[in-house]
């Protein structure tokens, strides 16, 4: 959040960056494909786009810190001064938003790092023919795509921009799962530790990775929605016949969103048990003590009293005394055993 | 959750099967009838598949690890590739999808081993005259309807398809109230345990039982939207008269997921339990040493002060110090017996 | 739930009853009546029922465990096979649902016995002119109307049938009441308990009274959804000037559940309450056992240190030595006093 | 609710008050006003109400004990049995209900007293050109709308009886507000309690106050819908003009539920509190007893050991062995005080 | 609230200011302004403001405490006396009222202030060609519009009224942020205070951060309804395409509410977390007591047993019993280590 505040102050659709401190510069890669063609080039300039109605323009736009840049291409496609604005908000939760020229989609990348959760600000604007992506980095999660433009595999080079939008977005929420496997085991590990070793430190792994978990959850639970929102859109911009596909991403939205809840209940167990651990450990200890004392602060006392230096002291002049002194000393701690073992503390 | 990574960079509808480790082989039975007649036999080939429009005809898959049979299904019943991908995808959610040729339902079957409960995914796909029904590892609930059917007993060989896929879905949810029983059993034993001896074993047993009633959750909670879906359809595939029927599966599942929830509040109420017995233990703990230091602390620090070695010490001649230290000692320890008495300690 | 596991793998509509073990028995008495005449009888056969149009025929049947008479019942009333199991299976939620003939009721009859809440199952079927009522065991909560009917009071015996069904709903909900103070009262009791002498026995009572109101609120709360379903309802049965009939017993229904709510958040506190006893107690043990170890082991040192034996030890000559001994402990003790008095722990 | 039992088994609409122990009498006093006359007056009969159309009847009942008046009050201006039997169950929550013609409000007036709150159920009947408002006992609350149609001050006295409903609802909603801030008081002289001096009784008091705001919350929660209700009500009793100042009402309530709300939240925040100083306080008391044993106990030992009686014990003869034992005591007491300094306990 | 009881009694509308000790003064600064030319001026009486079509009329009133001025203000614009009572009432929620001459917006502006967090409540009325702002104390926040509009910057002197509205609320929203970005940084500072040096103080600084929280989400939360309901409006004073604008302060207020949200989330870990630190502080004191006595409780003992005066003790005559003794107390201390060791205690 820490930029956001940089941005008060300045007229509405002012463009400002205001994400994690990301590479400042903004590229450009065109992929122009039809079921005949493919033509892929990085452009700097926004006159290098063909934009021939037979062909599916993609432009994948990389790193959001040049914002003149992201003004060409809002001028070029007619984009509004808010869209830009939250194409460069990286702050801004997933969203959908239906213009008569265009839809705009924004969702999370979701990165998985050292048991830390990092979300990148995806934005695409589907229009006529075309897709604009935007991405804080260049991420690997799209080359996958392009590979399967590129070898003309399955059915996306014969489907229109709206598929290549399904597909993006497909290629997004199935990346969540690997990030969920990460948190899975992460939170596996802390399972043993918690019933093992509980220490501070255990509790404040406990806390973290719940608020990965938080964080993740803040960036999926809105996506339904919005996918939601593209399934009963009306927009001619997108096919009815996808309602398929994009109810098989909404599924598995709700799936991740499933089992980031249950990740999160776990973890509440987790503290929980983390705290009767605690408590019964506090138990044993106090057992211990407490036998201790119970069996040695009598015995203690009787060894004073025949300590003591009064003149006329009969016992201490007995001939058995000291073996009889010992002989109830045993007695005191079988007595004490009984005790003990009684109360189920032994 | 662990093989579903592996299908990420597939392209949508690929058929890679995401569940435990089950058999990799698939097989097919295939039960063909009407009101006079009725043939059973373990089909190999889409083509012995007569599909004639006076039987229903009804095939069962057993095992999904073989894709190849699962395509040719697929093509022969011509099945949306994204339905396969969910026939397939054991860790989806209970869902119900419409389509024009078919309607496909999936649900979760449970098993209850050991303390723990597994969750088979369940797909059934029903057609004009056919349901497939796909199963992950072959199971005994479905061997009773075979059974009916054999016996023409009731009314389910004089009835559609749609009629046999109300009984499957009412034999898997009258299968839950037999793991819910084996649970609350479970739950009932942890109950005496928590009062009597509880240890971080207990504790941890509460966890794990929690645990599975969460995972029962997400199994049934779903189910019943999916049974609204199906009351609710208009597809002329399910009879509207068999209204009455779903509902009362409908009701089946409410009661299943109402009574899910009071065990899972109920071991809500064990970890509570389980923390106030620890902690009057302790306190019970605590007031035994606080009792045995509170009487022989002082006894000690007297029978020291009398062993104490001054020339100038008038007490230690004293004719009666030694009866008269017994007497101060029987005093102090009926004192302290009095104030724990008023402090409710004794 | 114990016997609901034994209905699986019977077909739908088999009619087995689930109850606890209630008497095996079912018995009938009928009772027909209008503005002039009133007919009472204990029946056995069906073909008792005269079904007169100018009469209200009220058929009560006492116990579920003989179900060919049940089955009867339904043959003759023609009654949907779902229905009459509906009837029997006592572990059903409260529900309701519209048939083209008759409408079906079913709710819970709520028994206080010995701080224990039991529910019985209680199921109406509202026909044209007749109305039948399913108990588990003989009741006396319908006893009242029946009086009321011999005695021609109020406008009951001018009303067709649908206005004795309010009247029977009415007796129940009204019973609630009565269950809710004796609940209360428990409640009251426990109250006194936790502040007084909190053990692990109350502590388990007010785990046992929150599951009675669990199993209350399990009963009560489908009930308000019931008696809404009825005043939505546009059956012909129901004549709709009953509406505000029907909203007061709606707003019984809420009071009471309400109610229970309020309970329930109470022995919440109760629970919070109990732990902070607990730890303020161990808290008062503590500081009692701090204290005494702080003034006595001090002291135990001193006169430890003049029981030592050094040849050269000049302090053991002195005159005033002991009595200077004494004054050195007085001297510690008020310093401890002054110490603890400062600490608040005094 | 100690009454409500007593109802059980009476006929609906059966006139029994249910209340506290309020006064078993029933006032009645009319004042009757248009915009040039007003007249009060305390009647005893019916028949003293004119009911001139020109004029609004404003009948206020105080005391609920003799339900022959209101039987009375009842035939005379028709109204249902079942609104009477609303108006004389105090236990009853907020409700509304439209009648042909009138309609019915109540709700509770909220009291203050002894840092308890108490409820007192206000009933009103709006009909055409009269109100009748019920009151448990002579409030005060009334008394300044009384004193505004004396004076004939703003434009009450110029409109009909619908306006006079939303004075009477607003001066019952503002009342809250003085209610809310006494509770707000207690709520702040608690806070210091548990911060400083933390005993059961302030635990116990939290709970009290908390049961209170519970209490003034199930009064007014169902309060806003019965505005709502009143604002979208189609009656022509009430002037769709009014909107605006329902809406005011509706505010205030929410107004009032939000305070409550944030007020339940702090509450708990002092359990929390509670449990945490409790615990903080234990560490110091266990934190001075094991610095106290730490030090003493190893020194009492070393004591214990030249207090021996060996006859070849060397060190006894040493001559400056005493001093030596002093210098050890004070190496120890400073090796202890670091450790104990590293630990930060001191 | 504490002037809000001061009202108690007043008819509706009148007009008493209840805020924080504000100044009591009230001061008007009138802009006028279109896109050739503008005005600023600060007035005091009404008569100053022209009122013309072709201008933007925007009069902004600061400070409450002079009722009459206010009074003025309506009078002149015809404003509603409730309206005029909710823009004095500050402790009313965010609202939206539709009029017909005109729409009423509150809302809450956040001012931060040394770990404080203070609302000032804001309304602003939007009629036909005008917008009256009232603020309780003179801000900054406007400033900044203000000076846009001086500069002639952007589109807003272009735009008619509502424009201003949006600008008006949209510079609110942004300044929440600001707000949200300090607290923020004080949850941080607690984070480090939990882990390394937990006391009350820091107990309590979390409950009041929380608290905070809690009045600032009370603040938030209501204003996304508000923004919804202007999106609604079909007020001929709200042009239909600034539904994006509207839009865009929406997604900003669920964004600072979800923040708000997590920030609650994370102060509640820091609560357990404290609780628990505290325990295992607790369970590290009672350990090093626990090690100190069991190793020299039984030491002191032995060297209490040959402290003893009997007459007939044989070791103490032993050449080698001192030596004895000490390689005993060896053997047990070492004896303890192992045992510690083994329970993983030190």
């Amino acid at each position: 959040m820490s930029r956001l505040s940089s941005k008060i102050g300045k007229h509405p659709g002012s463009l400002i960056y205001v994400g994690r401190n990301a590479p400042r510069y903004t590229s450009m890669d065109l992929t122009e494909y039809n079921s005949q063609e493919l033509n892929e080039k990085i452009i700097s300039e926004m006159n290098e786009i063909r934009n021939v109605d037979s062909c599916v323009s993609w432009l994948n736009v990389c790193g959001l810190g040049n914002s003149e840049v992201i003004q060409k291409i809002g001028d070029t496609f007619k984009i509004h001064p808010l869209t830009l604005e939250d194409v460069l908000n990286t702050q801004q939760r997933p969203m959908f938003e239906e213009f008569e020229e265009y839809i705009f989609v924004s969702l999370k990348m979701i990165q998985y790092d050292n048991h830390k959760v990092y979300a990148e600000h995806i934005s695409i604007i589907l229009g006529d023919n075309y897709l604009i992506s935007f991405q804080e980095t260049k991420g690997d999660v799209f080359e996958f795509i392009r590979q399967r433009l590129r070898e003309n595999k399955g059915k996306i080079r014969h489907e229109k921009a709206d598929y290549l939008l399904y597909r993006l977005l497909d290629a997004v929420v199935e990346h969540y799962f690997l990030v969920i496997e990460r948190l899975s085991d992460d939170i596996e590990g802390l399972e043993t530790k918690v019933l093992k070793e509980p220490t501070i430190e255990t509790m404040n792994q406990i806390r973290k990775t719940k608020k990965q978990l938080t964080y993740l959850k803040r960036s999926i639970w809105p996506l339904r929605e919005v996918i939601n929102n593209i399934m009963k859109s009306e927009s001619k911009l997108i096919d009815p016949k996808r309602g398929t596909y994009f109810r098989d991403i909404h599924t598995h939205c709700v799936q991740v969103a499933d089992t980031v809840e249950t990740l999160r209940e776990t973890l509440s167990g987790f503290m929980d048990m983390y705290m009767s651990v605690i408590n019964t450990k506090m138990n044993e200890i106090m057992k211990t003590l407490t036998i201790f004392a119970a069996i040695f602060i009598p015995l203690t006392f009787f060894a004073g009293v025949y300590g003591m230096n009064f003149s006329h002291f009969p016992e201490l002049d007995w001939k058995y005394a000291y073996p009889a002194f010992w002989g109830g000393c045993l007695f005191l701690v079988v007595g004490m055993y009984i005790f003990f073992k009684k109360q189920k503390w032994l």
